[in-house]
């Protein structure tokens, strides 16, 4: 057995993750000294008001989070999110040769670069597993077991929230407004649901996933953002006409142009059959699959949100940095040698479905595939079908470009023939 | 960047997975270079028959393993297969202070405690993710990613090809030795494929996951084995009936008895329910499932055997191996702190199945249902169905001892009223 100095654990941050954090750290104390070769000791926990936190023990509560940091503790826990103060708390303990275990997507999709750069100044770790898709390992497989092969794809359901919605809206066939009310009030939507619903959270894992899958640095910026406000009960009702639903994605893609590599990163809804493996996560879940050259297909799935799910992978990583402290070593530091450019959205070929309501009279099909073929819109499939006094027409088509199908459902609105768009959705997860 | 001395590499083995190996570790020199921080050099391989290997590099081809293993070589990687010379070989390797990657699970279910005994002695690496579920990342997830949880459960399809062979006889309807002999024709199943059908290639890698999951050495001789030999069409049609199908499954299960913990581990045939999302993993493919008491439930999904998925792990492996070598530092030891004791199978509480054809008149069920009363076998579920000139009755129970319901079994084959007992098998994934 290895050294038995305790390892000191400064913990930022007691909300719904801290507080399971605490609690795992004290319920497996025996088992974590084992599979450590150490004790992992809580040195302190910081918080903002320490009276709000009766089910840790009082006396490591302070709300001086610099003076905890600043102390002489070798590893910081990080729950707090957003930016600042973890920002600044995270680099002066990395600067001081500190380990780093955090959860924060938002962060690390932002400063990764610069958090990457003072770990490796000072020989320290920087771990963040719990920022994406919660308890399911998904970062470790991605820069550890698949680092001998090329991931082309990775896709998945990240955030809970949007999926919740998007799976009551599919299966009540509820509005949009009325499936993100449901969602509130029962507590899987927050009061201010932005950063879940117009897809920033979705966003920022994204960002995460796909510097790591392609050893490049993307930032949340980097990536192409749509969310759910505009997904209709039409758009859904049409999905499950097709034998599809409508699932927030994010998509991290290689793209091989010539001799060019470069990679689309984005979050948008996207209609999926209903055979496909994602289709079937319903509420919080997240699920991810990834695709690489030599190992396949893969897919993980599990819960993407919650406070011991979290709080989960946030041990996992703990245990890893104190190994390292006991064992000597470090763990893998931030690989972005590729540089591979982030191809802009405009310029990413998917494909798309398009419900109309046209006149049911000949001849419709033709104008519509007329307008198509102008704008060099390959069409895929087409299903036309009468009612009592009008028709709908359904498009699916091979991938184009934003720019082209966009031009290409403005000039369909304006045919005569066509009663009304009802429905533009991408489409992802069939064969092409 | 750290030292740019080449990692020298080994390869022991050059079958389908090798062959891979060095395909890759050619196709990707400059990306793994990038990310392990140095060159990975293959320095030799070692094959029986150096001129049936005309797709790699003559000049690397030896017969002399031994030799190959004691030259001036970092890493060894082992894909021959099977306990000798494999064994020695690597322990020659790891007692030099060389690290390993193997894809062998027979020798990990057997001989892990000696392997990692010799690692731990050295202070080098071994590694051996390909060993189960080939390209999907699992060991690392367990060993790693869940260090800080406690795992209650593992349970998987680890064999494709007792898969293949039951998915078949599920959608075709055909018998067990039918179903083989297509699998054979295919190529899905060796010329003598006693491993595969008789559960010993599941049995190791439930071996290895469990003694990962649950920090205990169990080996191959502690897992409770059933093929898929006795599996018949009518145990196909009678889960059928019921909206379940039969799979092959690894269960690795953590038992608690008073204060007294233990573990299950086995492989058997089983009833899932369709809808859980193991009877939808049809063919060569792998997935398992595992629980955790903070994580919740998780699953990973992918290709389970194979050339390039199963060299995709040995790369992965390697990745951390030579980084390891690079930066300082080991991988995670074997952690059998916990040595939990082996719970024997007569002991194992699991719920059954058992469909009988029995005389259609009244006080069937009452008769039959004495028996269960009798066994303390306490009955779940009972459906009777009349036909024309018998009847069918199943009963699936609630968990009980193989011993108990052996006796009950034997006991309801002999009722007057019993015309045969058509079908006994476990039911698995289901609610208790």
């Amino acid at each position: 057995m290895p050294s038995q100095k305790p390892i000191k654990v400064a913990l930022l941050g007691c909300g719904t993750v801290g507080t399971e954090v605490v609690r795992l750290l004290v319920d497996q104390a025996d088992d974590l000294t084992a599979r450590v070769g150490a004790p992992v000791e809580l040195a302190g926990i910081a918080v903002r008001k320490p009276n709000k936190h009766r089910e840790v023990p009082a006396d490591l509560l302070t709300t001086d989070a610099a003076a905890l940091v600043a102390s002489d503790v070798d590893v910081v826990v990080e729950v707090i999110g957003g930016i600042e103060p973890a920002r600044t708390l995270l680099l002066d303990a990395l600067r001081a040769g500190k380990s780093v275990v955090t959860a924060n997507k938002a962060l690390l999709a932002e400063h990764s670069g610069e958090l990457s750069a003072a770990a490796d100044a000072s020989g320290a770790d920087l771990y963040f597993e719990a920022s994406v898709a919660g308890a399911i390992p998904l970062l470790r497989p991605l820069r550890e077991s698949l680092a001998g092969d090329r991931i082309t794809r990775v896709m998945g359901i990240v955030n809970g929230t949007t999926n919740f919605i998007l799976s009551g809206m599919d299966s009540t066939g509820a509005g949009y407004a009325e499936a993100l009310e449901e969602a509130t009030r029962l507590g899987y939507a927050e009061a201010d649901p932005t950063a879940d619903v117009d897809g920033f959270d979705a966003a920022s894992k994204a960002a995460i996933l796909a510097s790591l899958a392609f050893h490049s640095r993307v930032t949340a910026a980097d990536v192409h953002r749509e969310g759910i406000a505009s997904v209709s009960a039409a758009d859904i009702a049409a999905a499950r006409a097709l034998g599809r639903t409508v699932k927030l994605l994010a998509i991290c893609e290689r793209v091989t142009e010539g001799d060019q590599e470069s990679v689309s990163v984005r979050v948008h809804p996207a209609m999926i059959p209903r055979s496909h493996p994602l289709a079937g996560v319903s509420g919080a879940f997240n699920a991810v699959f990834v695709e690489a050259d030599a190992a396949g297909e893969m897919m993980f799935y599990g819960q993407g949100a919650g406070g011991a799910p979290t709080a989960s992978a946030v041990l996992g990583d703990l245990v890893a940095v104190a190994r390292n402290l006991v064992q000597g070593g470090r763990g893998p530091r931030e690989s972005a040698y590729a540089a591979l450019p982030v191809r802009p959205m405009g310029q990413t070929p998917t494909r798309y479905h398009i419900s109309l309501d046209v006149a049911d009279r000949a001849g419709v099909l033709s104008q519509v595939a007329a307008v198509f073929a102008e704008h060099d819109v390959s069409i895929a499939a087409v299903r036309q079908e009468g009612r009592v006094d009008d028709a709908s027409l359904v498009v699916v088509t091979h991938a184009a470009t934003d720019a082209a199908l966009r031009s290409t459902v403005d000039k369909i609105g304006g045919l005569p023939v066509v009663r009304e768009v009802v429905s533009v959705m991408r489409v992802e997860g069939e064969e092409t």
